[in-house]
């Protein structure tokens, strides 16, 4: 590479760290918001989060960057697969996307989206769909300008929106994978239905002291991979995981004495995504190359730890004696086959963040079903609620009461995050696929989890998945590492696999 | 005001609340990294506190503050005594300090005194005052050349440096105040001696479980006017009191199952110091009249908390009663009177911060006899430990048998905190004062404590002296507070009232 080439390079790593690094002192605000601050701290909080964003904004965008940018475009020293190759790829798209967005806009949107969910939490507390309307169109017609500023190609204004979540990857892509899940899924959950078997569920909310949970949560999350000298597991409100930067990133959990598979799973999943956050480069941090693929990757590693993995049969073979002693009061006399079967229950609900497993899936389809065509135009959000409904009966055969049950249940759409659900399914289907790949190179991955070995899952991980950072597109990796391209079947086979085995279809 | 006048000072103030934001941003990683931060997280940490310090110390140096200070001071519309001409006086003082350093001296200084604190903790730990001789050595250049660089008009270059900390005090003024002080606190802790009582010490190091000491620290704090819903109490290594912002203050104490004052009046002292920065006005948040006056000030209000207070017999005629339901083994059978006594054990010891109320003073006077000839070039810095044991014997009447007990003892010049120490023993001087000016506003202050009324003293303490921020400097407030100059007298007049009773003398 030339002196030139080099040169200009390394000022823009350098550049593009220190926005990393600003937006990481974001995160440690961030944080302490949702775990220890005082609430009296709050409007000092958003002047100091405003200040920082405003900031690393500034450096992401300053005409610098786009100069170095274009250089280094032009230089013809550039190998095409390499880190470099990958960084300059991901740091123009970060650039033009975050250049295009006009100022007025950027200010528009975050000025509605504060209203719009101040606006989403009465009318959800008031079952009050009406009252939400105005705000569900300001939100909508402003992320069709957000796509419109960025542009689509030749697809459609939805492709700009999921693309800031799942670089690469096309509604019409997510259509496909989507179009043959459902084909597959909604018959295997009637069968569920139809098979009359249900788990004892009062296993899971007898009493379960909070500090057995505390101690019996972090055991399992270091145990599995997670690395408490560079993390830390706390209380707060909502579930998260926020990686700061090499050696330290954060997991959050909320306990419930009479309901054990909340903190528990709950800690296993933010454990998945602070082992990616934990298997980083660290030396690429602040670079593209260092840094997540995207958030359906991420969501792979969370759901991997947390199904595929924590609610194996295999995994309780380990835990489930452990279990019993931390918990003697509400296990010491069930079989493991009836707590693994309570942990397994599959059944059609409406709250999404409540769903197991497989009909999980579901509440991801209907969401996906309504912001295409409602960023398109196609839907009216005042016909939001219907369509829900018909759906909801459609693909899960039950219908909410009132709207708090239904369309109004989740955060996204009143904080502009549209195009962001079908990452939580497609992280499923990563999940799977990775998992089956894993289970061919390290042979048979259950008789270790029976003996709580997860090092040799961890460490294929962190080689294939981590350390790769954002150098491919997520579509790319997962076809690299699997050999085959991102598919429902691996997913589809894990469900059918286990649920045939205890609802006997 | 002219609208020319008014909007240059607008702009002055939008710019000196962006670097105090970003301070406050540091704040806040600082004491996650002193509270909940994972080991591994250190070397990101320090990277992100560069470069927020970096970003503050540009903003507030900036050629742009330079000018509008400039053209407001030329400004003939400014009232000599407003907040607008305080926050002049005080910006000006803190532009000319910044922007007088030379960016070499600055970055030696910064990477000396990080390396030289690593070369105490190691002499310290090995009793070696040679190993560390050649850091202080470098230090005590390095922070002569400070002075030179800041200038001290007709005082000497010691002046230059205790003006970081003391805004508008000079070394001969504390001088004057400390040989005063001097002349009267020595003969008296001798009669303590003389005297031949002392109380039962094991009294404080019986079993004091730690959940109900963490209780029981709050619940005093909550008493005396610190406000949890602004603020929070954390366990630290170090305790210290971290004000983030208008609402948002923290504190950190630690504690010890055996050792019931550590926590207790520790968190008193945090929470004292805490109550200030909740006292300051938030509207004025951000510029130098709505920041705490001086270090002396705000040692002054944990002082008064921790000790005027906190260790009154009023005090615990009010709490004991708790104290003995809440540690009944420790304190059950124990009497106020000798509870009382204990917690003002006035005994001469080796060790600064474990020091008691009275001979705490003797350290710091002991300490600034040295300071001042240390940077005026009398004292050279291998003859530290000789003078230090000879000062420890004339004022303390002991000798350490080690240096870590000695001059080896304090993080403070190898951190090149040089000036910093009389702050302490002024806190105390000032805090005596107020307390006898808050006497003769509000009555009888102890029968208030006897009943737990610590709303009158907050409430004078708020008004007077929080309220004021940094709008006159120490001496100056001091004096319109309590209509006298700040002197000696007070402090010895309690501990005479005091320690007469204790020890008949």
């Amino acid at each position: 590479m030339s002196h030139t080439t080099s040169q200009a390079y390394s000022q823009l790593m350098s550049e593009t760290r220190e926005a990393a690094l600003l937006e990481s002192c974001g995160a440690v605000l961030g944080w302490d918001e949702q775990t220890y601050m005082p609430v009296g701290g709050a409007e000092h909080r958003s002047n100091q989060l405003a200040l920082l964003a405003g900031l690393a904004h500034e450096k992401a965008t300053s005409p610098r960057v786009g100069e170095l940018l274009q250089q280094l475009e032009a230089a013809r020293d550039v190998e095409p697969d390499s880190v470099m190759a990958a960084n300059l790829r991901e740091i123009r798209r970060d650039y033009d996307r975050a250049t295009r967005l006009p100022k007025r806009l950027v200010e528009e949107l975050s000025k509605t989206t504060s209203l719009s969910q101040q606006a989403w939490v009465a009318a959800r507390k008031q079952r009050d769909f009406p009252q939400f309307l105005p705000w569900l169109d300001k939100v909508t017609k402003l992320k069709r300008e957000v796509a419109q500023a960025i542009g689509y190609g030749q697809g459609v204004p939805y492709d700009a929106l999921l693309e800031e979540y799942e670089p690469g990857m096309t509604a019409a892509d997510v259509t496909t994978l989507f179009d043959a899940l459902k084909a597959d899924l909604v018959p295997l959950i009637a069968k569920v239905k139809e098979s009359g078997r249900v788990p004892r569920r009062e296993i899971l909310t007898r009493r379960y002291p909070i500090p057995a949970q505390q101690q019996f949560s972090i055991a399992a999350a270091e145990a599995i991979g997670f690395n408490f000298q560079q993390g830390r597991l706390d209380v707060a409100h909502h579930p998260f995981c926020s990686g700061f930067g090499p050696g330290d990133c954060r997991l959050t959990t909320r306990y419930n004495e009479h309901h054990f598979p909340g903190a528990f799973f709950g800690t296993l999943h933010e454990a998945g995504h602070g082992m990616y956050e934990q298997g980083l480069d660290p030396a690429l941090w602040g670079s593209p190359a260092g840094r997540a693929c995207s958030l359906a990757i991420h969501e792979s590693q969370s759901r991997m730890w947390e199904n595929l993995v924590g609610r194996s049969r295999a995994f309780w073979k380990w835990l489930y004696p452990r279990a019993q002693e931390t918990f003697p009061e509400a296990l010491g006399q069930t079989p493991l086959d009836e707590f693994y079967f309570a942990i397994n229950d599959v059944q059609p609900s409406f709250i999404r963040v409540e769903a197991d497993e497989a009909t999980y899936n579901l509440h991801i389809l209907l969401r996906f079903d309504m912001e295409r065509p409602l960023i398109a135009g196609d839907l009216a959000p005042a016909d939001v609620p219907g369509m829900w409904n018909e759906l909801s009966q459609k693909y899960l055969g039950i219908q909410p009461a009132h709207d708090s049950d239904g369309c109004l249940q989740d955060i996204h759409w009143s904080a502009g995050l549209v195009g962001y659900f079908p990452t939580y399914s497609l992280g499923n289907m990563v999940a799977s696929q990775l998992f089956e790949a894993a289970h061919r190179d390290l042979g048979d991955l259950s008789s270790q989890f029976a003996r709580g070995e997860f090092q040799p899952l961890h460490q294929w991980l962190t080689t294939k998945v981590h350390r790769e950072g954002r150098r491919y597109p997520a579509l790319k990796l997962v076809e690299r590492v699997t050999g085959e391209p991102l598919s429902h079947r691996p997913l589809i086979r894990h469900l059918q696999h286990k649920l045939g085995t205890l609802y006997g279809i």
